[in-house]
């Protein structure tokens, strides 16, 4: 019998339990979950009878090296920032290791060492990063095996609502962690290449920054650029791609919303607001504004070069930021305050369905032709049951695990899944799950994947 | 015979050398000065018969403490982040410091135990912070002891070019650490109170927010605001102001060009821009700018909403950062590349002026009447000589230098120069030197100081 240990059993936790509770009834594993909260930890105890709850405390190491000790698989749902714990035990103990977050600075520096006990430390196994690599390799895969060579790549995801439950102005609820939707943009300057130059956006451009892209019923979506979209050259083998552009997709109007936002600097998370205490959300933004003894609509809309009947205003008012309601927070940063707004009127309702939408859009060179393949995704979910956003960060996990449990996977050391071995057989499970892409190109008709 | 040492010998230690160096001659002091660099301390060695030169590298603990050893006073006139080393050894061997640098976190750590030792660490004594602290306590406390209230604090402070050497579309020449320039207001949210309103200002709009003001005979001048103002509050004693606001002064147009290099992002400082060795200043441009089949002025113009006939603009080509000439650099930070063609553009002429320029703005009740007084100062200098810069913060550390080891300062512990028996000789001495405060208002009349 296999024992799998998850650590951490927040909201993308949920899928993931409930895949390798029922895998787990075929495969004779035992399942233990743990997390530092008591009512999440009985919650799963009462839901499932094969799996065993427990709370723990991460940094007790003591307690968390038994865990791991007894484990055959580690999976790490924790924050990003305390995986390297985890990574540290998995290593002395000689344990793998499964996480859905960005290979970091900490986890990099262990690679030769997890390669050497022979061990597979697998990151960036959820959506994105995860199903972005997965079903982007397995098209670049696919056109080099024809002898196609890639001249433009271009990706796009996003967690939003699905049609019918995105019924607010900004087309947009909360279905992860609210501070990531706050501070989206800000850990580092995005950059990409497009038709052979250097892009690189500040933060407070990245808003203005757009793409648009459609998927076939589903209509438009905006994207702006995330992150670092060049390390993907020699991640996907991309060298002679002269445009290479990773997106976040939001419902068009968002980002023209939201930068206001960003242009007044209510989203920085670096310092406390003075006197938050007695503010109210209309003196908050007035703080950064110019002086003004017009009323704040017409101050804001000047600063922000917009008109009252704007989309842009429509939304910014339908928010109630611009109200004279306390705050009601002691101490706070601007992004902070921002963050209690938001998870006020962009909170889910227990019957709203979520969407994560994906798109690669690939042109490639094959046999002196110039071709384009379009490939996408769309998953739905319940807020209340399980939500897209579960099901694509936990099912890759659920069954990665699995393949590494029966040793399906050969390749060892820190990985991402990148790999033929496996995303194939992940994506393959997905898709008899319904999470499936669909592919519109030449590509098809060359090599059905 | 007391000896004092001046660790740091670069461009701002000139007018101090050169003032201890003539007054040593008159108390019999010993001076030596240490600096990194051989040309520079084989250069004071030359010119001044009674200092000693010599070359120290800072981290070479044995040496520096030697060094301090031997003196009776230490001046440390090293970038900021090296004074901590030259704290430590001055507390460890009970020698007093003088710097013109802010009081930084790890400094303060150490106020009880300089207090404890009775030593005297003054810090922040030079022209902004320094002068700035000293002509407006005394402004300030001349209001207090007529039993006024200051209602309104506003203080500005800027390193300029002597009119006829401001010959430039910027009107701006580099007169200290390069660096600085580019990277000038990125180190914290500028924060103030106006009309009793807290504001707070992202870097990415600071140059924008501007307030316009004038020194008769010299004409008009513009401010951005300059770091946390609100700390002035308590330090200043200035409990019932409702506007605290403190900037930075260029000459008119300098900002709202400089705003265009923040907008597109090209002060950034954190991280290497891709492809440098290869770029034209140009191409790097461009690398901000959305992907366009423009040209790059055109395109520019568009992105900053301005005319290519628009003063901005003829601030920028100017610049030539438009233009196709290699960069030059193997490898840089949008921040390092803007450096480069600034120092280049912006070099001072060895027979230019520099200025210094502060203006304090303070109104204030006094029995029961509203009150104004304007007190502006503007000192010129020689680039090839004694800059007006080098003087402003070189004197007002040489005077306090004399205060010291004549032991006429009381107060003990890490200080700033806010304390009446500090800064009224060292403005009396200054003003003696031709660096003087005109005051206009109600208050000369009361009480001429």
């Amino acid at each position: 019998m296999k024992h799998i240990l998850i650590i951490g059993a927040g909201r993308s936790s949920a899928a993931l339990i409930d895949y390798l509770s029922k895998e787990g009834n075929t495969h004779h594993w035992a399942l233990t979950v743990v997390d530092a909260l008591p009512d999440i930890v009985q919650s799963y105890a009462r839901a499932y009878a094969n799996v065993k709850a427990l709370q723990l405390d991460i940094f007790d190491a003591q307690a968390r090296e038994q865990l791991i000790q007894q484990a055959d698989l580690v999976i790490s749902m924790l924050p990003a920032h305390f995986h390297i714990h985890i990574a540290l035990s998995c290593l002395a103990l000689q344990k793998p290791l499964i996480t859905a977050s960005y290979v970091d600075k900490e986890v990099s520096k262990l690679t030769p060492q997890i390669k050497e006990k022979g061990l597979i430390f697998l990151y960036e196994c959820g959506l994105d990063p995860g199903i972005d690599h997965m079903s982007a390799m397995q098209v670049i895969d696919n056109i080099k095996i024809q002898g196609g060579t890639v001249t433009s790549f271009q990706s796009f995801c996003g967690g939003l609502m699905a049609p019918g439950s995105d019924n607010n102005p900004w087309k947009y609820k909360i279905t992860w962690n609210p501070r990531n939707v706050v501070l989206a943009g800000k850990g580092a300057t995005a950059q990409y290449i497009y038709k052979g130059r250097y892009k690189n956006i500040p933060h407070h451009q990245l808003f203005k920054r757009l793409t648009m892209i459609e998927i076939p019923g589903y209509g438009e979506f905006e994207s702006y650029p995330n992150r670092d979209s060049l390390q993907y050259r020699d991640l996907y083998g991309l060298h002679e791609a002269d445009t290479i552009l990773r997106g976040t997709l939001r419902r068009p109007g968002y980002c023209a919303a939201w930068h206001t936002f960003v242009q007044l600097g209510l989203t920085d998370d670096t310092y406390p607001v003075r006197n938050v205490e007695n503010m109210t959300y209309a003196d908050f933004v007035k703080a950064y504004l110019p002086y003004s003894e017009d009323d704040l609509v017409t101050n804001f809309c000047r600063y922000v070069n917009t008109d009252i009947s704007s989309e842009i205003m429509q939304k910014i008012r339908w928010l109630g930021i611009l109200e004279d309601k306390l705050i009601g927070l002691k101490e706070a940063t601007p992004a902070q305050v921002v963050q209690k707004i938001l998870e006020e009127k962009w909170k889910a309702k227990p019957d709203d369905k979520d969407m994560v939408v994906m798109q690669h859009q690939i042109d490639y060179r094959l046999r002196g032709e110039q071709k384009k393949i379009i490939s996408s995704l769309v998953a739905t979910g319940e807020i209340s049951g399980l939500s897209a956003m579960a099901k694509t960060v936990g099912y890759p996990i659920g069954i990665a695990a699995k393949l590494i449990l029966e040793n399906k996977i050969t390749t060892k050391g820190l990985l991402i899944p990148i790999h033929k071995e496996i995303y194939q057989p992940i994506l393959s499970e997905l898709q008899s799950m319904g999470i499936r892409f669909i592919e519109s190109g030449a590509l098809m008709e060359v090599a059905p994947s």
